[in-house]
Formats: structure tokens, sequence, C-alpha cells
């Protein structure tokens, strides 16, 4: 019931049932293609994280544009990606994989892509080894380094050197490389871990096949950390308002917007829409409220519950009930987690009539195990 | 593949993949008792809002105790949830419904239930008046007043009386009375706003057969507001931190938590889980991190990014990496949101060997509009 409209091809945005998430793809192929000139330009690989969009149709875009593979965060995030498109062959999941049952599917995983995961401890080499014991191919695993993010990662390349020989000398698994989630501006802290922990491996005789490094708002810097061989970013794809915050895009770079309706204009610098926190997250990222109207930098979206956004202006807010904004979201990758699809349109314009959508459902939402 | 183990019944907690919504029914009943007692002492009929569950199964055990039937936010949260169990026979949408699409699900809805809805103007009014005018039955529409809360509402008691007018002269409508969501501690203002919006409207011959107030952190004094018939609450059945810090419950009274692993135990004082913002959400809702740890006052969750909770401690942090936690959440409506599945037990400890549990789809989750 909820895609009552996916049969006709003519409907316009003005029509389509709000909430609504709406991916424009025109963006969405320029910040592809901006970023793998980048990478190509600094002889880095580019493998994007999913998190972003979680569709197989838009990490397609991404690898016959030049990406060698994709990111996933968690199993069941890789499963719904591998099983929603064939052109997703190398799937590396920076995530320290602990219990059975995940190690079981991620051995399953293993046995349809080229796969590579990353761990920080011993606790969870052992149980990566105890599994991949028995399969024919070793699974590759990348050490985690703690870059000055204070999140996972191992604290000095020291200890990276370490964990790499335990890894490397475990039975069912090769040593894959170095990897980490830098803070923004991290790029000289990367060199300089990155650096010693490669020498300090190679001096034990073992090669570092990759170092690979990530995140959107330090990829302009990325350049700066040539020790680096890959890199994995997400946010790129759509931009955010968190983004062009940080100067990194602008508005007409921002491929994901929330297609809202003014429900109720109870004071005359006030209206409330029908996007909540469910719609729109209660992500701050630093900025002060929770979203930027298109055209409209007057409006403050300043207070969010679960169905409702109220805006506030400081003179008159010169909306009607049954009009309709489009949101620029603080954080673009928490939006595609909360619903079940987006609408997919070249057009751009809120009025641009005659130009035609199609709805994606976003099979690796919610995937969090 | 994420219910693999839903046909075992023996399995434990300790078994769960995590992280996982995990539900205390024992509890879930005891929340339901009090506050269906406190309502019935003060002469209340009790109207649960289903956001925070989200689950057919729970309005079913909020109906039997003595609800009067359900409240939602969104026609598409009605229709998950009337398709969900033949025991929800009465809902009331508190929202203001705009659009053909939408009017055309709602006209669909009141065919089979008893239906009623709110509107705050006079543009939402003439929409559902064209779309039921048609109807054989008429739709009860309430005024929403703004008692304080400054989202939605008439602002002035005149004002609701006026719209009141509107909706009861209105074809295919009946007017069914006065709704408000109070600010926390509005009941005194619900008393005098509702008072006088009533004897306005009844000077009109107009009679006002429910006067419906709501919000769980509100509850504990609805009474101080007897103009209020009834009462829409829904936090109360799960609770949550906001709550406790509040005063409002202790944490026995939190029957949903997260249960999550510990990944990574990278400082000494410094663990990370595998429960995110996908699976906790970033609401504070003026709290300072983003959850408790039961049993571990000493811990704070001082970050969340979309797949890693970072828990910091003063002292060493005691954790080591495969451990479980269990966690409640700031925000439970919100977390009920995230996931497809719930796991439902009536097992209190993490390791109470020989508990069963169920799997429950969350059939309500992500219905926006």
């Amino acid at each position: 019931m909820r895609e009552a409209h996916v049969d006709d091809g003519a409907q316009t945005l003005t029509q389509l049932t709000t909430p609504a998430v709406v991916i424009d793809l025109d963006k969405v192929e320029r910040n592809i293609r901006r970023h793998q000139d980048y990478a190509d330009r600094h002889g880095l690989k580019l493998r994007p994280h999913i998190k972003t969009h979680k569709l197989p149709q838009i990490a397609a875009m991404q690898l016959r544009a030049g990406a060698i593979g994709v990111t996933c965060q968690k199993v069941s995030e890789a499963e719904a990606m591998v099983a929603g498109t064939p052109e997703i062959k190398d799937v590396l999941i920076t995530y320290n994989i602990i219990g059975a049952e995940k190690l079981d599917r991620l051995a399953a995983l293993a046995n349809k892509v080229r796969l590579s995961v990353v761990a920080d401890n011993e606790t969870v080499v052992a149980g990566l080894s105890y599994r991949f014991a028995s399969e024919t191919r070793p699974l590759a695993v990348l050490v985690e380094c703690d870059t000055g993010a204070h999140r996972c990662g191992v604290a000095t390349p020291e200890d990276a050197a370490a964990l790499a020989q335990v890894i490397a000398k475990s039975p069912g698994l090769t040593f894959g490389g170095l990897m980490t989630y830098p803070p923004p501006d991290g790029a000289a802290a990367v060199q300089a871990f990155m650096t010693r922990a490669k020498s300090l491996i190679e001096a034990r005789g073992i090669v570092v096949p990759v170092i690979t490094s990530g995140g959107t708002p330090s990829m302009a810097k990325a350049g700066d950390a040539p020790v680096t061989t890959e890199y994995r970013a997400g946010t790129y794809v759509y931009n955010d308002r968190s983004l062009v915050a940080r100067g990194a895009c602008g508005w007409d770079d921002c491929a994901l917007t929330v297609l809202a309706t003014v429900v109720s204009v109870p004071a005359p610098n006030r209206a409330i829409i029908d996007a909540g926190s469910k719609a729109l997250t209660s992500d701050l990222l630093g900025l002060p409220d929770y979203g930027h109207i298109l055209g409209r930098d007057d409006i403050r979206i300043d207070q969010l519950s679960e169905e409702h956004g109220r805006l506030v202006s400081e003179g008159p807010i010169g909306l009607k009930v049954g009009d309709r904004v489009r949101i620029v979201p603080n954080h673009a990758c928490v939006v595609s987690n909360l619903v079940d699809q987006v609408y997919v349109t070249a057009a751009d314009g809120t009025n641009a009539a005659g130009k035609t959508w199609d709805v994606w459902p976003v099979v690796a939402r919610g995937r969090i195990s």
C-alpha cells in the first residue's frame, strides 16, 4: 500500500506521499565521479562504505565508476548487499566479528565474494581462526589501528605489528594489512602511525598488502597520507548538511533530501511538518538544529518529536498547510537507515512536472548484527 | 537468516545474536497494570499510544487490561496495527491528515474500526470533510489544542470553539471532542484551557464527548486535570532512562533493554560494544550520554557512531571482549522503530539459563506516512 503509485512512471514529486526520502541520481553520479577522480589522481583505490545508501544499485554505480570493492560495517549488511547485486565481488567488513553464529554467516559469505575483515585484539583473531581453519580459502584479516579517533583500534604501531604476526601465524587466516578510521584532519597521524607500523611488520618478514583509511570529511586530505593504498568513504555519495557545514560541498551537491508536508501553521512564525525524528533522526553532528530547508535560510528546524518537525522563523514563516518543503538532513546515512524505501529521481525541483521517479527498497536498512 | 534460532525455544539470552532488543513481558504486564489502575482510580479512560512498542501483541495486552482503544500517530501505523490483531477495534490518530492518498487509506480504515482523528486548522477539516462526505458513517474529528507544548494545536479556547463549530457543520464529520499533548507538568494548563473550551463549545449547543490528554511523564498528575476524560500514554509500557531520570520509575521497571557484546577493549578504561546509534539512537532527551548499562553505574556510554558504542569509566572498566551488557536506552520508543524484530522473554537475567524467548516482528516500525 505504501507503493501505491509505483506503477505510474508519470508521477511527480508533488504527488509523493510524505514524508519521503528522495534521491537525485544525477547528483549521486556527479559525487561518485568527483571522488573517484580524486582517488585516481592520488593513486588511491576507492572502497566506498555502503552505510550511506544501503542500496545495491548505488554500490554498482560506484563499482562501475572504478571502485575496487565495497566496505560494510556488519555481516548482515554485507549479506544484504551481496544478495542484492552480482556486481559486488569484493567486500571488506571493518568490524571485530564475534560469536559462532556470525562466524558461520561470515564463512558462507566468504564462499560468495572476496572477503576481508578487521581485528584489533587476539580474542577476535582466535575466533576467526577457529572458524576458518577448516575452510579451503584463508580469510584476510587487517589490523585496525587507532590513529586518534579513540574508538576501536590497537593503540601503537608496535601493537599493530604484534597483532599482524599473530594473524599471520593463525590457521585459516592471512594478514590483510592495516585499517584505520581517523579523526577529521587525521592525515598526518595516519601517515606517521602507518609508516612506522608498516616498517615494523615488514621487519618481521610480513608483507603489508593494504593500508586503508576512511571518512568523507577527511578525504579531501587523503593524499596527505601517501602511505595509504585504499580509501573508504561513505557520505560523499549523498553529502549532507554536516558536510556543507564543513565546507566539503554545497547544497547543490546534496543528493538525498527529505520531502515533507506542512501540516499545521499554528503561529505566524511557526509551522509543523510531517517529518520528525523517525525521518530525520536526532543526529546533530555538532549542528545547532535538525536540518536545512532548501531555499529557506531563514527557517530553523528547532525541535523534532517522532512524527513532527517544528519550523521557526524570525519573521513571518510564509508557509501554509499543505505546502511541501525539501530538507537536507544533518546526517544522510542515518536517514537511509530509517526508511524501507527511497524515491529515486533525476528531477531536481519540487514541482518538476513531468519528471519521473522510481522506488528502491533499502535492502541493507536495519542490518545491525 | 536473522531468525536462525527462532525454532529453538530452549535458547537463552546469552545465545542471542547481538545487538538485540529484548522485552521482558513480566515487566510490561506490571507496567500496564499499574497505569491502568491509576487511570481507573481517577476515572480516566486509557487509550495507550502504540508508538512505544509498535506491536499488536502488546496493544492486545493493554486492551485486555482495560484500555478503551489505541492511539496511533500516522495512518500507516494504524493500518499495520489493525492488520495485526482483531482485538484493536477503536483507533484515534492524533495527527493532521492531509492529501488524497492518505485520506483514501483513512476511509478504508474507518470501515474496519471505530476511527477518530484530530485537526487544528480548517484546511485539514476541509480535506477530511471532502473525503468523508460520501461515506456512510461520519468521521469523528477532535480539535487539537496547544496547552503549552507549542507543537501543533489551536492557540486559545476561543479558536478551539470556532474550529469545533466548523467540524460540527462539515458534511461527513462529527465533532469528536478536544485533544492535547501537554508539556510535562501541564495538568493545570490543561484543566484551564479545556474547561474554558468545553464551556464555549457547549454554549454553541455542541456536545464535547471526549477530552483527551497524554504523555507518560505527565501521567502521574493526570488526575490534577479532572476535566480530562481520556488519557494517551505510550512510554509507560516499557519505561526508559529518561523516565528513570524524571523519577517516574526505577531500573527494575524498564522492560526494554538492548543486549550488546563487547567487541574491543582498546584501553583500560574504554570498551566498545556492537550497539551504536542504529540500535540506541542519538536521542538524548536532556540526558548527558546515550544509555545506562544495567549493574554498572560507573560506566558512561559517551559516544555513539552508527555501529559502535563507546563505554568509558573512571577506574578500570573490568570488561573483556565477548562480554555482554544490557542497556536501558534513553528513549524506548525510538529504539522500537529501528529494529525489524524484538526478542520477547519473561526471563530477567543475562544468563538465565533455561529461560525461553520468542521473536516478534515490529510490524508498525518505520510507518511514517
